[in-house]
């Protein structure tokens, strides 16, 4: 559990070295291999007085079974969504600019170049606004929910991310670092689409072909991006 | 009054690390508890340069009563909302870039996202143009009363900014670490709607119960972001 | 005239502290009190290896008099503007980004909110496009030429600056530091004006009464902005 | 060849000092003087591990002849252009955003100003979108083809860079060094160009006089700018 906490405290620390975060709005988690328990950054700690044992450990239901903090607000969210995706290693929520703008604007992020070719299989969707039950009752947990409907049953580490409406992105990966990576290119095809979208407000799609070649040069059994594992 | 000068001093050089100010446009004053003295930035000096001694002590009528500068420019202003706000500790002033933008453009900020809910409590106004009268005779305690017009009876503290037309953002809140706080979240919102609004010039406003939500989520007594006060 | 080449050596090493440039991309000049020699940073030197003995002194024809270097290519222009205007104490050139987005617009800068108001008393202007005979004769020269004919017979200090058609900005001040003073303000009050301008095309011009109330709270005998002059 | 794989690690390090990439999104390649070998970063390494001996080595075919990891998955773009142009010393390849987003335009970069025509002889040329076959074939060598297709039979150091549809930059200059600053200029150029478009969707093409002026300025027999060769 000490390891895990160790690279949950990294995890979160990655948020404002890659500026994703101002002052505290964002938190990264991670689930124990046994998926019992998660670990998250406590809630409304600044980065700058957070140390490995600040992490919070809940159960999966939500109860603090370690840590003298409270866990993150959006504790909730976390485990909905590593309750129903079994691949989830790490999920990080940010409020980073452009990827936030996106969802104030209830907009997907198309796929517009091989840059979000080489990490998303497709557009990064935008939810559907929150009803009024569901922000009044169990807001948190129906954030995941809401999530939940928007990627369906597919295969959720093929497009690691969403928008939620009105609110900003979440992220996820098969550990908590590879979900902060996911965020930072996340925030940065999201500043490109941004920019492509006023030069041009109906650009080609991405063709199937170019989408297939770049995401699976980088993941799955053919891919030939980077080194061998080791 | 030593302990609110370093405060106030403090809060004054939280502004550039921000990156909310450029050279000496911004401002931060404090006021003592029993409201009879104000302490504020003196008008045009370096921030390399200050130190806490060269904060400006002045009394609810504007006059210096200990230090050796003059006070910044827009003292007037500052009192103007301490003697109308009895809830307000703190008061900002910046030219910072987005925030700008808006009252450039004669715009309120609109309330697109949950970023904005967590912090203010509907729009950001943006004041009317002061009229000739009063640019030509009182104009610092008339940017004053322009603000009062425009926020009107409601507690200040429920929306802790607006900006001036044509000029810029004044933010406030309980102490001057606060106000700097919100003037930074006034600046990051100003830049998230600037960029949403160029996405979706007609966004869906964001639901009454969603605003709640969030406001109420940090502020007031049912606030469960964060840790409890020790 | 080595405190002369101290000063210009300051003022150039601010540009890219300032990230008023990228490369090599902008100049910064002085006029030594009695008008006959000016002082400029060499062509092409990076900042990175400039020392104060690097300024190359020239006399008011652009004959070199002290430096192993050449000047800046843009030598002539500056010359032309300190030979129009006696109250011209330093220039500068660069290449800043906003600043030049206008140009490339080919449009003035309009004066929108108070920061401008404090340095430029009116838009900043944008020059006309070189013709081909002045681009193909004495270029530099005729740079400031058609400078000189956009700012007109007026006091130059009252618009310290301008956007050359197509190119960039030029700046001016009572010295190398005031200069690179308003070159900061110029480019901070270009992008305010741009991002004031995607979110309203038409925005209500200043009225001159504030216009005139915020230039001259900081410039000329009734100024009340920052510390009496010691 | 030590000596260039030195030169090429410090052409890789400067991609992310000059802020053009994300995690591993870049690679800078250069090539021998007999045009036999060429020297490429290692794919998916991160920049902060780099060390001069990880720069692969590999013959004009593209096989592995010195060095312990994988070349850069674009290696057979830069093969392709290296032997289609003589000219060529070095290679850059990014994702840098505003590059990128006209890229994902679809746009050509127009020459709006001298900052452009102090490097690109005309507009910087974007790629038409690559066929099926191209894609599932030899994808990064039909990505060298297409680039070629598109620069044709001139000079390639006139417009030193193109933009692949959809994809990102291509640069290239008589050195790695050279490549690389080169990339620098495109990026800041595409950024003026977009901010220009935003404020005057059709502006004035720059005048061929102005163009030539300023690229001849600079670049070939007749340049004034800079220092002489030592």
């Amino acid at each position: 559990m000490d390891a895990l906490k160790q690279q949950v405290f990294e995890a979160n620390m990655a948020l404002p070295a890659h500026r994703l975060v101002t002052f505290t709005w964002g938190n990264v988690s991670g689930i124990d291999p046994t998926r019992q328990w998660m670990v998250i950054k406590p809630s409304g700690v600044r980065y700058e007085q957070l140390r490995p044992e600040d992490m919070v450990v809940v159960d999966m239901a939500g109860k603090v079974v370690e840590g003298r903090y409270r866990p993150s607000s959006d504790t909730a969210t976390h485990l909905a969504l590593y309750r129903h995706y079994p691949s989830l290693g790490g999920i990080v929520h940010t409020h980073s600019t452009y990827a936030t703008a996106w969802a104030q604007a209830g907009r997907a992020i198309p796929a517009l170049g091989t840059t979000h070719a080489d990490y998303f299989f497709g557009e990064i969707a935008c939810t559907r606004p929150l009803r009024r039950w569901e922000v009044e009752g169990e807001y948190e947990q129906q954030t995941g929910q809401v999530i939940i409907e928007t990627v369906g049953p597919t295969e959720a580490l093929l497009r690691p991310g969403v928008v939620v409406s009105q609110h900003g992105p979440f992220c996820w990966g098969r550990s908590p670092d590879e979900a902060v990576h996911n965020a930072v290119v996340l925030e940065e095809v999201a500043k490109m689409a941004w920019l492509a979208h006023s030069l041009n407000p109906t650009p080609r799609p991405l063709d199937t072909f170019l989408l297939e070649k770049h995401f699976l040069r980088k993941h799955g059994a053919t891919a030939y991006y980077g080194q061998p594992e080791p």
